[in-house]
């Protein structure tokens, strides 16, 4: 494979995690290390950066900035839920309803436009090596992309980072974030636990704490790691949204766990559904920037019914956004393994590969567990689910078993400690000196 | 002052902390250091234990369960939310209705039934000091107790341990407890502005934390120092139960910050009110065991009321219980008082003192912070409230002020380090070898 000379653009979708910076600062580490890479340049605010034409040096960042960027949370370089939305004709084509069918064809030709800009912009600042971490949506771009510079015979090295919470990315073991969320939400969840069972009387207390976690339950079930191989140990019940629950099977089961302990401590994913199929904690009128449906009130509804039919005292906690920008408690594992994505990734474009995803490995050697990476093929990721396998749950639906533990227990080891100043953790923010524009503002 | 024989007896009353089991393990500590005192009890679940004969033996305990009670969240004697309902004559005899008299004279009567039943225990158990970890109401109840050894002629020394995540207990410089409660919000509100700041685009959005307090507002209050001398810095409204707020002028303060910062991260406590004076997060038909309504909605109500008007994009937090419990983010400064406190109280008691409070001090020595403690009796410290000084607000009553963070600032300093264990904090539970009862189940 012939040297490829050029510059880097690296960019971050989606919502943050606290683990997503060290795989940029993987990608800027190794590209340091090779002379066909010139420029690293970054993406202001993910794909929309890109597309407004808003680059900055990371070339021109300290070195010190680079390296906190291993404990600093959030996306350093911004991020956006803007989404090129790519069309198929033949999705057009089968479209009966003529208002959706021009929505779809709006959209085609959005993406057409966007894909033109982007190329525009690869262009006139010799972007040839271009990385983009994220989940799903994001791994389904890099797709794109990389189909398109094929197309146009624009020389461009794609490799999508994987990146997300949700944990529900295919083929790779787990997704950079992951061991980071459910490392802070097991730690809480623990910490609520005692609270809860310490002020346990004969009158029973019931405490739901609501995790992110749309249609893939693995934050949820990650908290089970709080039970420390105790059945007594909270969390008593997971509701992940893999399963359907009888309201009244999970009734039945709080009672229970209250009777038997005095205090049943709880955890639910945003997304869990009744055994109707529908969302428990789903607000219909409500639509998110992808027009799937804002949820964010399982715990509340499952308090009020918890209250009507069972008399007993309940609490919430809604972790929300707090539970992925957590560095203060971050996985030292899942930080190195983003860190570790972001080395392949540059590692992988310039042996001369492109359109993989980075997908992590986990492999035992004399005995001890060991982490590498590899790559996976874009069209075989992009927009395929990775769920909580069944055999993983137990029979009742109620907790995660021996199976999710084994995998999930090496995630969370291992601690970051981020400099300390004032009492706070001291997080690194990027000088984000501009390239200069070099095209008209995007049409 | 004669030396007094006998035993000693302490509990934990009202929400736990995570720095409750420190003062416990001052108490516990200090005890073992003078001969007058032979057994060191427990009582189970507060006061409601001590009622039930449910003591426990802490000389048995482990040394190194005594030194992990310094790190380990909740309650370890566990606590109650049970009140001796104290009723002055004088208050029922102004009392005109006749159905509230008689629930006045049925109070009055369980706390004298519950008063000659606590005597009882102490006497049977030769309990001589007793201590008591709790907030205003637990307090209250220490100096009952006090008065009332004294009415019956039984030698009893009591002191008051304070604590509080609410930090609204008068006479300390603050309560154990409100330390790390805020270092823990304030990194939260960090992380969690971090995390928003990065996705903002020009679409703007708003996230508001909701942290505990009803009718103080220092647990808000103390997230300013996330801010770290920043204006732009989240958060950029701390609403408190304090001030009363206008609606308009709240949607309007939110507006000006996103439209300068393209988001807004907002802290509210639980109990902030409108112009009106009505709580926003009220519910006005459910209440607590104190009769206190319950609240628990304020950030929801908030954000509908922001996507109503402002058509901008909201989430919410809530930490809830998470708050009080996360020990692994707790505040060194706060543990070490937390500690002195109990060691403080059982130095006082042993050179005679009964019925004071031990509050803690801060003062200047050459130029540097010292943290040492004091007594204020008991009759001057129940049932007085301490909210946040008006002149430690801003005239907007958007955000505390630079005298507020003055005071703030040396409360979160130092990081307590527990021990970690498979990727999570290692907490300990006591043994809790229960102590032969001697009397007759309580009537």
């Amino acid at each position: 494979m012939a040297e490829l000379n050029g510059n880097l653009l690296v960019a971050q979708s989606g919502g943050p995690t606290c683990a997503i910076n060290a795989s940029i600062a993987g990608v800027i580490t190794e590209a340091g290390k090779h002379g066909c890479i010139e420029e690293i340049y970054g993406g202001l605010n993910g794909i929309l950066g890109i597309l407004n034409e808003e680059l900055i040096d990371l070339g021109d960042e300290k070195r010190s900035a680079i390296e906190g960027l291993k404990y600093t949370p959030a996306a350093a370089l911004g991020t956006c839920r803007y989404k090129i939305h790519f069309v198929s004709e033949e999705k057009i084509a089968a479209e009966t309803d003529q208002k959706k069918k021009t929505s779809l064809q709006k959209k085609r030709d959005q993406a057409l436009k966007d894909m033109d800009r982007l190329f525009e912009v690869f262009q006139a600042h010799n972007i040839r090596y271009f990385f983009y971490a994220g989940g799903n949506d994001s791994q389904d771009t890099s797709h794109k992309i990389h189909q398109e510079a094929e197309r146009r015979g624009y020389e461009l090295r794609v490799i999508g980072v994987p990146k997300t919470i949700d944990n529900d990315l295919p083929f790779t073991d787990s997704c950079p974030g992951y061991g980071s969320v459910i490392k802070y939400c097991a730690t809480t969840v623990m910490e609520v636990g005692i609270d809860v069972g310490s002020m346990a009387t004969d009158d029973g207390s019931v405490c739901i704490i609501e995790v992110m976690g749309r249609s893939a339950g693995w934050i949820a079930a990650g908290t089970v790691l709080a039970k420390r191989g105790n059945p007594a140990n909270p969390p008593h019940l997971i509701l992940l949204p893999e399963v359907r629950y009888d309201r009244e099977e999970v009734l039945a089961k709080i009672k229970a766990t209250v009777d038997a302990y005095r205090y049943c401590v709880m955890v639910v994913g945003e997304g869990i559904r009744d055994s109707e199929g529908n969302e428990i904690g789903a607000d219909p009128t409500k639509r998110d920037a992808f027009g799937h449906p804002l949820l964010a009130g399982a715990a509340w509804k499952l308090k009020d019914l918890i209250e009507e039919r069972l008399r007993t005292k309940t609490r919430t906690v809604l972790l929300g956004y707090a539970q992925r920008a957590a560095a203060h408690c971050a996985s030292l594992t899942d930080v190195q393994n983003a860190f570790a994505c972001g080395e392949a990734a540059v590692k992988a474009a310039v042996e001369g590969q492109s359109g993989y995803m980075v997908k992590i490995i986990r492999s035992v050697e004399d005995g001890k567990l060991k982490w590498s990476t590899g790559l996976q093929p874009l069209s075989e990721v992009a927009n395929v689910e990775h769920f909580v396998p069944t055999e993983w749950i137990s029979p009742d639906g109620f907790l995660p078993n021996e199976k999710f533990i084994e995998y999930a227990q090496p995630l969370i080891e291992g601690e970051v400690r981020a400099p300390i100043e004032g009492g706070l953790p001291k997080y690194v923010t990027l000088e984000k000196s501009r390239v200069e524009k070099l095209l008209p503002p995007r049409a």
